[in-house]
C-alpha cells in the first residue's frame, strides 16, 4: 500500500495518456478531477494485488462516452460518486476498493476521484492494459465476469442500473444511455472478488502509467529525448515520425470516429500514415498497408515533448511519433482476438502481433 | 371485487381498444395473452379504487415500444413478469396490485397477465383514460407522481432499472432501450400509494372497457347498429365515414409514426379526412382543417362490425367510420393540455374540446 498525492497524480494521468492509445480521455482533465479529488479529500491509497482479500468486492468506475464531448463538458462533482453509490446500494454489500476499467489520461484517474470522495482504496491493476472504445473490451469478459449489475449517472442526477445476459447487450444498452446522457456518463461495474480479480486484472497498470509519466517529465526536464525514454519503459517500437495534415472527426453513435493523416519526416520522408480511430486508435495504414493494429496499442506522441495527443486532441501541423506497442498477452488469445482483433472493428485482417512486424528494425535503430 | 375470466378479457380487449385511440397494443393478442394467462392460472381479482387501502403499493405494467412490431414479435411469458419483480425487488417492499397505465387492446390486459401469474388483483382503473405515446403522459404526471423507479425487461432476459429526475428522462432512457431490445419491452412503474392513486387514476376504466366490448359484441350479434350502440356507452361523436385510400407508416425512433387518408362515403362524399399517428391518433384533419386533436380520442371503427381499427391495423379499403370522444377532464387543465396537447406534438394550434364542434352536429344529426 501506498499513497497518492497530486504529483503522483500528474504522473498517472500522463504515463496512462501514452497506455490509452489516444483513447480513455484526456490527461489535463484527469489531471485536474485527481488533484482536486485529493486537496479536498486527502491523498488515496493504492493497493498492489496481492493485498487484496479473496472475498474482496472491488468495482471498476469510468467515464463514458464520447472523448470529443468530454472535454467541453467536464463533471461537476456529484455525479462521479452517483452510480458508484448507486451500485453499492443496489448490490446490498459494502464495496472494499475501486479500480480502473481501462488506462487513459482520464479514466485511470476517475476512479481515484471515487476513492478520494469515498475514502476507499483503490487497486493497482486495470481491465485492459490500454484504453479500448466498448466495455465489454476487457479482460474480465474473458474470464467469464459480468459487467452488470451496471450503474450509471448523469449530471442531471438521472440513474440507471443494467442486468444483461452477457457483456455485449450491456454495451449496447449503455451506449445508448450516454448518448441520451449528453455522450458522458459516469459509470460503476464488472464487481468481482479479490479472488476472481488476481485471474482476469492486468496488474500494475497504474503504477506502469506514474513510471511513464515520470520518465516523460525527467526526460523533459533535461531535455534528453523523450519518445526513447517512454519506449525505454514501455517497449514498442517507433513506427513513424510526421507532421498531421489531416483529420476527419466525427461523432457516430456515441463514439468519436474518424481518420487522421500524417506525412513522414526525417526518415519517414514521402511516406504516409494514416490512422484510423473509435475513441481509440485501431489501426496504423503506412502507405496503404495496415502495419499496427488492435489489440496493440497505437500511441502518438508530440515530438519534441513526448506529450500523448488523444485522438481529439489530434490538430493540423503537430509534428508527432507514433509508436506500436505490444498489447497484454491476455488479448493475443482467440477469444481475446475475437473480442478485440481487427475483424471485430471491420478490419479483414488477421492480427500480427506488433513485434513480428518491427522487431528487427528495432534491433536496427 | 369481482373475478375476471376469459370472457370478460375478450370484451375488455376489444373494447379498450376504442379507448386506445388506434394506439396501446392489438386488441387480438390482448385477447389471446389475457385469456391464456387466466386458463393457465386461474381468474383474476378486480378491484374497484375505492377497495384500496390508502398505505397499497400499486405498480402499472405493460408493454412499451411501436405496436407495428409487438404484433410480428409476441411475448413468450416470462419476460412479462420479469419487470414486475425486478421493481419489486428493487423496492424492496410487496406490491399489492396491479393497473393499467393505459387503456389500449394490449396494455388494458398487460396487466392482466402479469396478474394472473403473480395472483395479485388488477385496479379498475388507468393512468389516461385512453393510450398515448409517451410514457410520461399518464395523469400520475400531473399529479407529480414518479415514473421511477423504472423496471423494464425483454424476451433474451435482459433487465434496466432507471432512476430520472423526470418523467421525461424516463420516456428518453426508456424508449432507447426499447428500441434497443428490439421495439418491445417490458415495464413495470409508476409505484404508487393507494391514497396518492384515488386522486390522480382514471377511475373505471377496465370496466368501462369491458362495457364497449359487451355493446359491440351484443350489437353485433342482433346486428343492429354498432357504432351508435358505442357512441351511447363512450358519448363522442361521428365525425367522419370514409375508405381508407393510402396509408403512409414509418418505424420512427422508436414509434409507428404515419398518416392515414380516408375518402368520405354516404353525407361525407367529396369530403376527405386524413389522420396522423404517433402510435396513437394525435389528429384529424377534415378536409385540411384540424378537427378533432389530442388530448381527445380520435376512433376508427370497421363501419360494419365496430371492431376498433389500430394504427398498425389500417388498410387500404377497410370502410370505417371515426369518432371522435371526449378525454378525461385532468387532461383539459393548462397542465394537462402542455403534457399532451397538439402543440406538444408540433401542431401549432389551440385545442378546442370535440363537444364545442360537434355539440350541435351531434345533436342534429
Amino acid at each position: 500500500m501506498r499513497l497518492l498525492y497530486p504529483e503522483n497524480v500528474e504522473d498517472i494521468a500522463l504515463g496512462a495518456a501514452v497506455l490509452g492509445t489516444g483513447g480513455g480521455g484526456d490527461p489535463y482533465i484527469g489531471k485536474l478531477m485527481g488533484i482536486q479529488a485529493i486537496h479536498e479529500y486527502g491523498p488515496v491509497s493504492l493497493l498492489s494485488l496481492d493485498e487484496i482479500e479473496d472475498d474482496d468486492l472491488i468495482v471498476s468506475s469510468a467515464m463514458m462516452g464520447a472523448p470529443t464531448v468530454m472535454v467541453e463538458k467536464l463533471p461537476k462533482g456529484d455525479e462521479i460518486i452517483r452510480a458508484f453509490e448507486a451500485l453499492e446500494n443496489y448490490l446490498g454489500r459494502k464495496i472494499k476498493a475501486t479500480m480502473s476499467a481501462e488506462a487513459g489520461g482520464l479514466n485511470s484517474v476517475t476512479p481515484l476521484t471515487v476513492a478520494a470522495r469515498l475514502r476507499l482504496p483503490m487497486v493497482d491493476c486495470d481491465g485492459m492494459g490500454r484504453a479500448f472504445p466498448e466495455l465489454q473490451m476487457v479482460t474480465a469478459t474473458l474470464y467469464g465476469i459480468s459487467a452488470t449489475p451496471f450503474a450509471m449517472g448523469d449530471d442531471k442526477g438521472n440513474g440507471v442500473i443494467l442486468n444483461t445476459v452477457d457483456n455485449r447487450w450491456t454495451e449496447t444498452f449503455s451506449r445508448s444511455i450516454a448518448i441520451d446522457m449528453g455522450c458522458t456518463a459516469l459509470i460503476a461495474c464488472y464487481s468481482t472478488t479479490g479472488r476472481e480479480l488476481k485471474e482476469w486484472a492486468v496488474p500494475n497498470t497504474i503504477s506502469l502509467a506514474e513510471e511513464i509519466g515520470q520518465t516523460i517529465r525527467e526526460a523533459r526536464a533535461t531535455k534528453s529525448g523523450v519518445v526513447e525514454a517512454v519506449r525505454g519503459v514501455v517497449g514498442g517500437f517507433q513506427i513513424f515520425k510526421g507532421k498531421i495534415v489531416d483529420v476527419e472527426r466525427r461523432t457516430v453513435a456515441g463514439f468519436a470516429r474518424g481518420e487522421a493523416t500524417f506525412e513522414g519526416i526525417d526518415e519517414y520522408t514521402s511516406h504516409t500514415l494514416e490512422l484510423n480511430f473509435q475513441n481509440e486508435n485501431l489501426v496504423a495504414i503506412l502507405d496503404g498497408e495496415i502495419v499496427v493494429s488492435v489489440p496493440d496499442l497505437i500511441t502518438v506522441l508530440e515530438a519534441e515533448t513526448g506529450e500523448p495527443i488523444t485522438t481529439e486532441g489530434l490538430r493540423y501541423g503537430f509534428r508527432v511519433v507514433v509508436l506500436g506497442i505490444p498489447c497484454d498477452p491476455k488479448w493475443r488469445t482467440p477469444e481475446g482476438l475475437a473480442l478485440v482483433g481487427p475483424r471485430y472493428f471491420g478490419y479483414e485482417i488477421d492480427y500480427t502481433p506488433v513485434e513480428e512486424r518491427y522487431g528487427r528494425q528495432s534491433k536496427e535503430s
